[in-house]
């Protein structure tokens, strides 16, 4: 297997396959790949700049069909001016949930590999392992400024965050949306009733701790080896604050950096401005908070494409919009008006609902205008493409499995040219699904916990894995086998992780007293109980557990 | 209500309610097609030729979405271009199977009123009433020249076929798609099995004449006031010819009579050459017998455009496209790669994956170019509008209810400009649900035979009716309870016909002695046996069996 022609990054087990079948064709594109980047770095001075922007639980559908958007009661026409000028993506592949997507498209691998693979909550006394390696770290090794805006929710720990993983600037929620109405403020706790219990007069309630971690910090402004700050309180005001202010700080970022002729990577992952309550009129005939928030994030990206365009390096730009999961079905969304549109399934599914996501990409001059790609595109893949346009692939480290791919090739030729035919789809720590080609085969079979009866789709003729097939499946079982195989062979060889542990908010300069506590309190347990409670922090979940797991729903 | 300003068609009591509040605008639109109808017929000579064609069984979303055809492994370019030039609709509402589809669109009424709400099979001894007026009947009273081709599958009995319903030529069958291969032949016994029982050497049974109608005619030909002629045999191979020959005729038909500068009607509703089993190589990634259909029809579409261009009539046809109710998803469809694509449901529901179909409008000069229509519109709007365009709306019968709605005024204005924001959806002769604007009220509720739980949806939120809402129940249950108390009111005084009733396959100059059988074998069992078989014919199912006939599937 090891021969010199093998790629140094070290991919799962299933793209040697395809390298093996593909090499010279692959060789001949890469070569064109390189001359044609080049070209581009002597016409505008410097690496591409990369923009990635991702929200949250949209259902593939909802956005760039205009039929569509017609019966959804709300319309995006800038991520429409990107399908235009652009690519319009219909087989792009996230992971199931918030934080999963998150971990996967910064590091490149399944977030089963980095103990990522569970949506993290509050206070979660963990997050992203400080030994992986982002995107940014990658960019960061040649010379792009970096910046991270927004929702991160990659973790409570120092070594989670985005300016301790190689992103210069940073501001940004190391939690999801919900920290901001499950607060001691108690603000909206008359439509969101549980939120009452961060109150401390119920005398019922023994554990000043457990269900309160009124320390809890949901805005962190840092700089990369100089400091991290709490921006604002955990409140639903300063949450309605949190995307304006992220995207004033990325003009001023990209402003910056074009007068310095810097290349530069932005992640860009709103906190989607409709998902609290709120009295504002409404924008949309749809008026869930959904649509609401995406018409607002619309407005943002127009505003961005033009000034890519007004600073003279929309040429020089990729800019990457994309969805993080599906839509959240499950636990009740009817405020948010999310639904799945064409794909069954949502947010925490195995299903195309829930992973199968609307995105779209642009480069004017280098992609060209127009193009629906319906190849099988995973969002790992962005990490080895971001890297291999930024010229940094050499900064991947190659002591892991990574599983994504390089599509550089799909992105500069379009429909017909990604470099992978097949996806594994994860729910939490379990293998949920795999898809190769039209069809998909599940591992584990709904409403039962164990793969006994593995159940067969083809995607084309039934996108919504309604009817089971049986004859496709006797001409292909034992080619999804060995699939299956050959994953767990590497995974045996290249275990997975457990994710990184530790004391949440610690550095915070303006700690709050009662952000302080938190560590002051594990310490004064650790005196007094009979056992460390750190060893819960490792704690990991015996498996007849983990099915209450998969389905997470919540970002 | 009588007044002199209201419509002397008579319409349902629902849009009496519209008529009030828009009575002036409405006119002032009037007064406008009026000048344009004018002036068009004095530029071409003539009034505008029409043209419809409508197929089987198709989800909307499976046409005129260029992601979706991606991803389904099909592409209509020619249906494409209807879009790109025309309108695409996307709340054009059927009837929810082919039966009742073909009876609505035909006579303008909802099949309940004419006894023709459940799907018509072999040997049904009835069909369409001879009293029911037809686009055809309404049209041939303004001097145009109409054909029928194909599918009609709306009555066994002469005063049903489309040549006693006020079309010149008709070519066509008047059943569905199924009597190909229930024949005696047993062509295709080998993958349809239950059709062997045609063959009469099975000993058990004993009935000769019950579930053998082997004198049965699949495809008839017919001239008005002329003849009605048996064409080929009931079996595959006549089956394969049926399309191909009526579209050999229908271009016959169309050049004739351009060359004679005579306005015609012609339908088409196609046989669907894909939907039986066949050996031949597939010409699609999808390979299911309905997209390959569509492949071919849609070849067809192009060819016709291509026609009425080159004949200098494009400007002068409104040519509709349309499918006749929702994908047959129940009664296992996997041979046919039918599936529900974007709305829940297919054939037989009253879901709108049953009654919400992929359609389009070509007029080139009226209808304006890349128009996406989301009103609410409804099939049997077909027949008034077809009416007003052809000047034909004073031969339209004023003493029964005609469910349809002029809509020349979408045509000619587009979006915003449809005549309802309402819509009664049966299934059978149950009410399945009204639909009003965003919301829609099941009367019907799933699982249960009864109405004793309507639940109730906002389709905007909501296109798949999978999240039943209460709130705006509380708001606009009054408002549902006025339209359904003025709908039964209007039936209480107009109330609904029983179908035609007879002896079928009467007056076919060359038929087969089986089938003159069909006919002495009833004359013979009504002297032999101990009650008259024609009362079966009347026979009316009582209501507890009903609920079995609801969900047809089977087209």
């Amino acid at each position: 297997m090891a021969d010199t022609n093998v790629s140094p990054v070290m991919h799962d087990a299933e793209h040697y396959i395809l390298e093996v079948q593909h090499r010279e064709r692959w060789a001949a594109e890469d070569k064109d790949i390189d001359t044609r980047l080049e070209a581009l770095r002597k016409e505008h001075g410097g690496a591409p700049n990369i923009i990635h922007i991702m929200w949250d639980d949209t259902a593939f559908g909802d956005i760039g069909i205009p039929a569509l958007a017609a019966i959804r009661g709300f319309e995006t026409p800038n991520l429409d001016r990107m399908r235009d000028e652009g690519i319009m993506f219909t087989r792009l592949y996230s992971e199931n949930a918030c934080t999963p997507s998150r971990a996967a498209v910064i590091t490149g691998r399944h977030p089963v590999r980095t103990g990522m693979g569970i949506v993290d909550w509050p206070l979660g006394f963990g997050g992203l392992r400080g030994d992986e390696v982002t995107t940014a770290e990658v960019l960061s090794g040649e010379g792009y400024a970096t910046a991270f805006y927004s929702k991160w929710h990659l973790g409570d720990i120092e070594e989670s965050w985005p300016h301790f993983h190689g992103f210069d600037e940073a501001f940004f929620l190391p939690y999801n949306q919900v920290s901001s109405i499950w607060n001691p403020v108690g603000d909206v706790a008359n439509i969101a009733p549980g939120s009452a219990h961060m109150r401390k007069d119920n005398v019922h309630e023994l554990d000043e701790h457990g269900l309160r971690p009124d320390g809890m910090v949901m805005v962190i402004d840092g700089k990369k080896s100089e400091y991290s700050r709490e921006w604002g309180a955990p409140d639903v005001e300063t949450y309605s604050k949190v995307d304006a202010e992220s995207e004033q700080r990325m003009m001023a970022f990209i402003d910056k950096n074009a007068a310095d002729e810097k290349p530069f990577f932005v992640s860009y992952w709103p906190n989607m401005l409709g998902f609290i309550p709120s009295q504002e009129p409404k924008a949309t005939l749809n008026a869930g908070g959904l649509a609401e928030s995406l018409k607002r994030l619309d407005g943002f990206i127009g505003e961005l494409m033009d000034k890519l365009t007004e600073l003279g390096i929309a040429e020089n730009t990729l800019l990457v919009c994309m969805a993080d999961n599906g839509p959240m079905i499950h636990n009740p969304p009817s405020l948010l008006g999310m639904i799945d549109t064409i794909f069954r399934g949502g947010k925490g599914d195995f299903l195309e609902g829930g992973v199968r996501v609307p995105g779209f990409a642009w480069w004017p001059g280098t992609i060209a205008p127009g193009q629906f790609v319906n190849d099988i595109v995973h969002e790992v893949d962005l990490f080895t493409t971001f890297a291999r346009v930024g010229g940094g692939t050499g900064n991947i480290p190659t002591d892991r499995v990574i599983d994504g791919v390089d599509q550089t090739s799909m992105l500069f030729n379009g429909d017909g040219y990604s470099r992978r035919d097949y996806v594994f789809i994860y729910s939490g720590d379990q293998l949920g699904a795999t898809v190769k080609g039209r069809y998909k085969r599940h591992w584990i079979t709904e409403g039962q916990d164990t793969g006994t009866s593995p159940v067969f789709f083809d995607l084309i003729t039934d996108p919504r894995e309604s009817m089971a097939q049986l004859v496709p499946l006797i001409w292909s079982s034992g080619q999804f086998d060995r699939m299956l195989a050959r994953h767990l062979l590497w995974k045996e060889r290249y275990p997975d992780h457990e994710k990184g542990r530790g004391v949440p908010f610690t550095g915070i300069e303006n700690a709050r007293p009662e952000t302080l506590a938190i560590g002051d309190t594990l310490e004064q347990l650790r005196k007094e109980l009979p056992f460390d409670p750190l060893e819960f922090i490792g704690f990991t979940m015996p498996d007849e557990f983990r099915a209450s797991l998969r389905t997470d729903g919540v970002d």
